[in-house]
């Protein structure tokens, strides 16, 4: 195959990646290449900060900001395109797409989704057109992933019908707020909302803290968290509120109230379900961090296999030339199996954003489906970063000393990057919460990350374990019907692997649920028996994630009318299944889901797609869809 | 268990540690301390530059420089406090220690090792002392790891009795050259010697760079290879010569020599292994890179550590305070394992630097014992610097959003290290070369790097492979004698453990050593059969290495003397022991090493570990030994 045919079949590998919003991803690959947003690496952090603001004027302009706001409050109302938007930034500058998120997604996601008409009327447009710049001071230096133990507090004084925002301790100062550094001028603040005595749970307040010259208000003590490994370009910063005075109106009161005698009201009348209610709302911050990651993969990926495409080492007998980087094995295998879970990523992506939008957009609020949502985004934002992490690592390796120099960009997206798998929840305990979504089938009492519910609630019985398809359902159910497992299971037929995957996530979520009933008849505390199975815990979530992901990939071929492409992305889906199954291939073997000569032959496999996928490197990076313009990478232009 | 006892045993397991040159690592700690070497991470990088030069010269004035140079030379003649002093310096700024390895270790070694007596009485002196500053150009833009194709020539001129050195490509630049960016004003060049119309392989020639004034010479274009992840207090810069003149005396000429009619003789005839000579004799600098990558290490996981004792997150019921990170069972299972790991490399490094010194100052050449040395050099360099970044990477997420600020140094270690797995040769590369030296039996026709030669002479019969033990020989023997494998092998037991590292590294070496040779009978083409195994070759490599590592470890817990630390240690071994066991277990089970029930029990294992070694965390630390003075991260004085 020619290069103009490589580069045809991947422009419809990369329709097929593109998804539902793919014409947002058309219009950003035009609107990114020409504003031409690619930062200098050797800018010094003021200079990125400010130029990173700059660069936000610039999207503004695009539309995509107010994208993410419905139409009666000044917005566009396409939440899918407008993740979509955000998720695509990552090409351009990872700070640019934080600070953007910061202020549209997240202080923009509090106002439009836990504020009412009076605060979208003040705030909505402002904030689209960058004339109120704002930060999402949620985060506490002692409280990141156990949101519901934040200290700071908000005291209702019905004397002066004002909320009284304090910082109580030192553990209580707002940390890492983006935005809190130097540029923003009011925070959504998260406290514990106490009125006539009484603390009704963690609530969100406007809070303004910087004058229109910059100082700050009174009682408000900003300052700067310095260095980071990465994200020049945004301000992170620290907030001490030292009884700061915000009228009664500035609590985002869409689901709890405070009268002006200071009675509190709710329409949701469990604390904890109202806790989780508001959180679930502010989903939209883990999908477009999880998305971000997936790009910014991407990008890695497409560097490194360019490069290995052009860079040679050490001879072939036979040959005058040194030998191509990427027709080695052990480079394929470094590199193309990380460009299949990218594949696979980016295609459950696509469903998870997909939902959102449906859910978002539908008129009436479908708590389950919300429930499943938020498990699905917890699930993928971490196996979407940490792929970032290990992705771009490889890439940089896999490029040697040239790797290393920032004029080649892949240390600068693992240094931007590195934060994605604490933000919005630690990929950890994001894993564990997934696990716990399906141990305890949603049940209202045990949302959120409180470990010990799950010990609690782990009520479901072994008959009540039911694996829930979140994409393709009767394609799939037909798939795996035609291939049981047994001694002569075909590793490369799809039912198989959607069997096996299916299989080893359903037993170890019962076995789990077994364990934690067994364990707590016999009285022993609730955590010992906790902590005792959080290995098994976390197993079950990333066994959960695998198949969603790899069900992902199999509606994405399915969807896919091109021949060509859909029997190139079936390899390609080989190729994640057989990784995966290599990687855990032990656990296989000892639970008897395949037998030892069986697991054996994997990594024969597993080299085998190498081998085979080798000479569609270059067609397989392009259908990752970034732009070759915009890898920024100064050795791919050197050959 | 209080804390001043915590101490006092993790006092006693540092000594443990600190082995054969423990006055070295103990002076080190102190001056290091002293002289308050952590460089401030918002420095730019002219100002980093500057100051790392001026921590070089409080260095001269502690002798350690000196070490490294033989007392004939000027030098005070210690190899191995050389190599452990450098070590150190990770602790304390990794700029400085790359940038002092680059002048005393790359540069100075090669005058050393390379020069005869008129280069030792010109420069050695010179050198150490600062007055003269050398960079070592050996990496081209278009050959790193394949060293012997390097394009740079020195072309002898009779009628001046000179070389002329020259840049014959644009690959043939000299590049990532420490020192070179700015402070060098001279190199050893490292170039294909031609005489008289004929190539002699690449050789090293001191060729001034710089003027006084800093200016490039005539015929020497230097520039700056800019801004990089990190280490941004080291000048890496390009070198391009335009037919440059040097006197014929500047040839380093200990193995070989030009005329001055222009005669080539050198004292071995072979080129292949008279280039594999030369190379091996700067050793030092694979052996300095892996000790650093470990020492790095230990700062990373002893700040993570420490953080995971004082931070806490969740409730436990019952309880008013929240949970310690450290007492989570995925915490400890996240950190202890690389703790262990620590530990084990530590004892590794310190029997590699051992050998190296006795090698070095022996009278003699035992050509064998070099030979293996290298090999052993190039296995635990990768070992100790994926493990750097590996553990920095995951002490980073451990350390969540404040992992993330450079205050808490974290992304600082990480962005200095990460180059360490391409320095002195890619990993990837140095794993196979481990492997082929046990293949080929140390064969002279197939030294070095070419993937080639391993297929060409992987001469071994089943029979010839003997496994030699690197430590502790008849202690080894006799674990392994009274532990024989079977179905009720005790994996606890540590002649159970390294039956099963040996046989695993065995097996591997047999199998494909017996593949190399069916297919080499088939007539296939030597390219394609070594590709084909590549991922068998890369095993057999891993293999070795975690047995040496394994066999180190058993070796240090039997030097030491203290039963309490003793006991400790066996514990930690047993860590490292099962760690590498979990992750290849399915290896085990489907070469029947391991029953399936057998190898079940293994994750159970680490985590009952995990839980027996929590108490003694601290403890655990302490022994790392990095003083909590020096680890530099704002955090840990916070709380």
């Amino acid at each position: 195959m020619d290069t103009t045919q490589d580069q045809a079949l991947g422009l419809r590998l990369r329709d097929a990646l593109d998804g539902r919003w793919h014409d947002i991803k058309a219009q950003s690959r035009r609107e990114l290449a020409e504003a031409e947003l690619l930062t200098d690496p050797l800018m010094d952090s003021a200079t990125a900060r400010a130029t990173v603001l700059e660069q936000m004027k610039v999207l503004v302009d695009t539309g995509t900001p107010a994208m993410g706001f419905a139409v009666d409050h000044g917005g566009s109302g396409d939440v899918g395109a407008s993740v979509t938007a955000f998720e695509m930034l990552a090409y351009a500058d990872l700070s640019l797409m934080v600070k953007a998120g910061v202020q549209w997604g997240l202080f923009g996601g509090a106002i439009e989704n836990l504020g009412t008409e009076r605060h979208h009327r003040a705030y909505i447009k402002r904030l689209i057109d960058l004339d109120l710049l704002g930060c999402f001071a949620m985060t506490e230096t002692g409280h990141g992933s156990n949101v519901q133990e934040l200290e700071t507090t908000a005291t209702y004084d019905p004397d002066t019908q004002e909320f009284v925002l304090h910082t109580p301790t030192a553990s209580a100062r707002k940390d890492y707020i983006g935005g809190a550094g130097q540029h923003a001028t009011v925070a959504a603040v998260f406290a514990q909302l106490v009125t006539a005595g009484e603390t009704h749970g963690v609530h969100c307040f406007v809070v303004p803290i910087r004058d229109d010259e910059g100082a700050d208000l009174p009682g408000v003590t900003t300052s700067d968290c310095g260095a980071k490994a990465g994200l020049a370009g945004v301000d992170n910063g620290r907030l001490v509120f030292d009884r700061v005075r915000v009228p009664r109106d500035n609590l985002l009161n869409r689901y709890a109230d405070v009268d002006e005698d200071g009675t509190y009201r709710s329409s949701i009348e469990n604390a904890n379900r109202r806790f989780f209610t508001m959180l679930g709302t502010l989903i939209r911050g883990r999908v477009s961090v999880g998305g971000a990651g997936g790009a910014a993969a991407r990008v890695g990926l497409s560097i490194a296999v360019r490069y290995a495409l052009q860079r040679r080492q050490f001879g072939a007998p036979g040959s005058d030339e040194e030998v191509l980087l990427m027709d080695y094995l052990l480079h394929q295998r470094r590199l193309l199996p990380l460009v299949a879970r990218s594949y696979a990523l980016q295609l459950a992506q696509n469903e998870l954003v997909g939902a959102m939008h449906d859910v978002q957009s539908a008129d009436e609020v479908d708590e389950l489906a919300q429930r499943e949502l938020e498990g699905r985004a917890a699930g993928l934002k971490a196996a979407n970063t940490w792929h970032a992490t290990r992705a771009i690592q490889e890439a940089r390796e896999a490029c040697g000393g040239a790797g290393y120099l920032a004029e080649n960009r892949l240390v600068l997206l693992k240094a931007d990057t590195d934060v994605f798998t604490t933000f919005e929840g630690d990929n950890h305990v994001l894993t564990q919460l997934v696990a716990k979504e399906l141990l305890t089938a949603y049940a209202d009492e045990v949302r959120g990350l409180d470990p010990l519910g799950m010990v609690r609630f782990a009520t479901r019985t072994i008959a009540d374990v039911v694996v829930e398809r979140t994409a393709a359902q009767s394609l799939i159910q037909r798939l795996v019907d035609a291939s049981p497992l047994g001694d002569d299971a075909d590793l490369l037929s799809r039912g198989t692997q959607l069997s096996l995957f299916e299989d080893r996530e359903k037993h170890l979520l019962e076995t789990v649920a077994r364990r934690l009933q067994r364990a707590r008849k016999d009285g022993a505390d609730a955590f010992a028996i906790f902590n005792a199975a959080q290995d098994h815990v976390v197993a079950v979530g990333t066994a959960h994630v695998d198949r969603v992901v790899l069900e992902a990939f199999v509606a994405g071929i399915d969807a896919t009318a091109d021949p060509e492409a859909k029997a190139l992305l079936g390899k390609v889906c080989d190729l994640y299944a057989l990784s995966v199954l290599e990687a855990d291939r032990a656990w296989f073997i000892e639970h008897k889901r395949l037998t030892v000569s069986r697991a054996k032959e994997i990594p024969s496999l597993v080299n085998q797609l190498c081998r085979e996928l080798r000479p569609h490197a270059l067609t397989l990076v392009e259908g990752l869809g970034v732009p070759e313009s915009m890898l920024g990478a100064a050795m791919l232009h050197d050959a």
